[in-house]
């Protein structure tokens, strides 16, 4: 989008719009604007010094911009840790508060120690160190990961409390790694390959099987999230990445790939990760997240003190290509308008939409519903539970209700 | 560029290249590859629980990729620390690791009591809460940003140590806020608004101007830094930004704006900030940060153990516009080949530039040119110096050289 389209979009709103952003505040007593406010304590005394602080961190005041999740009292180490998109913007989600699903808790791997061995149907069989790792070609690539399990207690009632609960198992950051087809090619495949396992260094050996095409297609092996190493919750030193396949299969703390002619069963593609759908059968290998969407301002966490000039706001994705529109409504679905995409709109990356928005004081209700390259379109709840049914756990990807009252609090319901 | 041309270019040369890294490597006493290795220590035991980590930390193993600066006793508030690029891939610098100048301190600023007040040439003077500022139409756009004294002790003799120390004062980031357009309008601009004054809350009352047609251009209030808040250091909770400027005029703490007809002639544009000319005269208002770029690896912390294929990497920007061509000389400027630019390439962002390379184990000189969309071409030392002369200390860019020694070892030299 043009950058002058943009500004002339939200401009021409802005008379009658922001006027009430600023005539109108909860600040009617301070000084008129025409003078600079008292001088702040924190300008009479020198600041924080320079040194001492290698590596940064937010704000005292952001102590509220935390990963959330549920506790496991058996298994403390197996769960899922949502990342607090009420509070972030942007499409950049940081390592710090990227979501975590971990099964047997995080490894603290030393890299000078950490192996990944090439074997199977593959003409050299390959034992990497890291040092190995990092010397191959390299490339960075921005992509959103998903839980497959994002949203997966919304099927039958509005189950989360914020978006952090809906869609916290979502994230978005650039990733550094070199290209598995790369490695693929050096220990060379063998007739009949077409399936890998992959095999991580935790103590759930999370195992999945991946289809050779997906391999060869744009599938990672990745030392780097946001400019630095991963994170220890995100695999550190590697992990495998497959670019909008559900997260579970982008094993961390990658050890192992094993070359076969079929996939491998494991328990994560049999007992679990597979959801019963009405008719008794069981989708399996559902590898892909299909386009979803979510208004992450205003959402529960949030409350709008008076009505006026509002900025709709919030992250769509898809894992089938690029994100082509979102539409946003705020009558439950009667009306739509497009919203404006904030470049650069990248394949199988998240992307901002933002739509501004003057809130009358009365109730609305908020949804957005995201349209991709392959010409997916996000489905309602109802669409998705006439195809799946109720049996369903994993891939819920329905568009997302927020109820805004006169009062200006918001709710999730199911509209 | 396409991924598959990509790929083609870099696989050429994979069975000789590659071949060397995995043959020869220090490991020969490793598995043979077809069995995966021992199991290791941290697959035996349940790893870390995922609660209690609300905001997550490099491993303990990467203590090495720290900030670092010059210590300052008298003034431990004013300097400048580095961004380790040694260490870091990709584009995006995370917020923990980005470059600081500061020149008193940070402040511990409470955004619930901070103020922006917007006044001078304007019809309707502002004075805006945070929660103001947020409730404008936002834009989320990754650029660089530069201190001008990078690279400063650079002119005469071959200073830094490292590309943390000639090269860490850049950063780049995805920054949210509001444009400063946006600001503007709502103020309503009166006759013979030309300059902008923009004063910091720090108790340097760090204080530039700005001209009006930058402010309209693409400046923007920022609050975001990689989707959380920014960090303190960062200018907590609002900083100006302008996009490719010299880094010291994104006024960080943000609390004033005053239109003007003039340049305000702060201390931090006459007696600092400047640069004499071999004429006697001074260079000042020297906005804009020109073509640069630098060789990240190899680099002076690193050291090649063998011959064999390596990938030279390193970032190019410039705020003139967008790097069109990065080249990439391992003789010292003799010879130049075209690296591969890592997309997205975005105006005033960083790129990442690669370069596959076979090191035959010979002495060589390696460096870097980058070329931009205004038709910029990075100059050599040289070049600058005859422009400039040696009573420069701001905006050095001229051509960085490292020299490969035979055994591998990488040093800063003037080639």
């Amino acid at each position: 989008m043009a950058k002058n389209t943009r500004r002339r979009v939200l401009l021409g709103a802005s008379a009658a719009a922001l006027g009430g952003v600023i005539a109108r505040g909860a600040h009617a007593a301070e000084p008129a604007g025409n003078l600079p406010p008292n001088v702040p304590e924190w300008m009479k005394r020198e600041g924080l010094p320079l040194q001492g602080q290698p590596y940064t961190l937010p704000s005292t005041f952001e102590k509220h911009v935390a990963r959330m999740g549920r506790r496991d009292e058996v298994m403390p180490g197996a769960g899922s840790i949502q990342t607090p998109h009420q509070f972030l913007r942007g499409m950049i989600t940081p390592a710090g508060l990227t979501f975590e699903r971990s099964h047997a808790g995080v490894p603290e791997i030393d890299p000078a120690q950490h192996r990944l061995v090439v074997h199977g149907l593959v003409k050299r069989p390959l034992t990497l160190t890291m040092d190995d790792i990092v010397r191959f070609p390299s490339v960075s690539r921005i992509y959103f990961i998903e839980c497959s399990g994002n949203g997966s207690r919304e099927w039958r009632t509005p189950f989360g409390r914020s978006v952090q609960i809906t869609h916290g198992l979502l994230s978005c950051c650039e990733w550094t790694g070199v290209l598995l087809s790369t490695v693929l090619e050096e220990a060379g495949l063998k007739e009949g390959a077409s399936w890998v396992l992959a095999e991580g260094a935790d103590a759930a050996a999370m195992t999945r099987s991946v289809p050779m095409e997906k391999c060869l297609e744009d599938a990672m092996l990745v030392y780097g999230q946001n400019g630095e190493m991963l994170r220890p919750q995100q695999g550190y030193p590697l992990r495998l990445f497959l670019p909008g396949f559900e997260g579970n299969m982008s094993i961390k703390w990658l050890r192992r790939l094993k070359v076969g002619n079929a996939p491998f069963m494991t328990r994560e593609e049999t007992s679990k990760y597979t959801d019963s759908l009405p008719d008794g059968s069981a989708r399996q290998f559902t590898f892909m997240m299909e386009a979803k969407s979510v208004i992450t301002f205003p959402s529960p966490d949030h409350r709008l003190k008076e009505k006026g000039f509002y900025e709709i706001s919030g992250l769509a994705w898809s894992g089938m290509g690029t994100i082509r529109r979102v539409d946003v409504s705020v009558d439950g679905g009667r009306t739509w308008r497009e919203s404006q995409l904030q470049e650069p709109i990248l394949h199988r990356a998240a992307v901002r939409f933002r739509l501004p928005w003057m809130w009358d004081g009365s109730e609305a209700m908020l949804q957005s519903r995201a349209i991709d390259s392959s010409g997916f379109v996000q489905p309602t709840r109802l669409q998705l539970v006439a195809q799946r049914g109720y049996g369903s756990q994993y891939h819920y990807n329905a568009i997302q209700s927020w109820k805004l009252s006169a009062s200006g609090e918001l709710t999730n319901v199911h509209a």
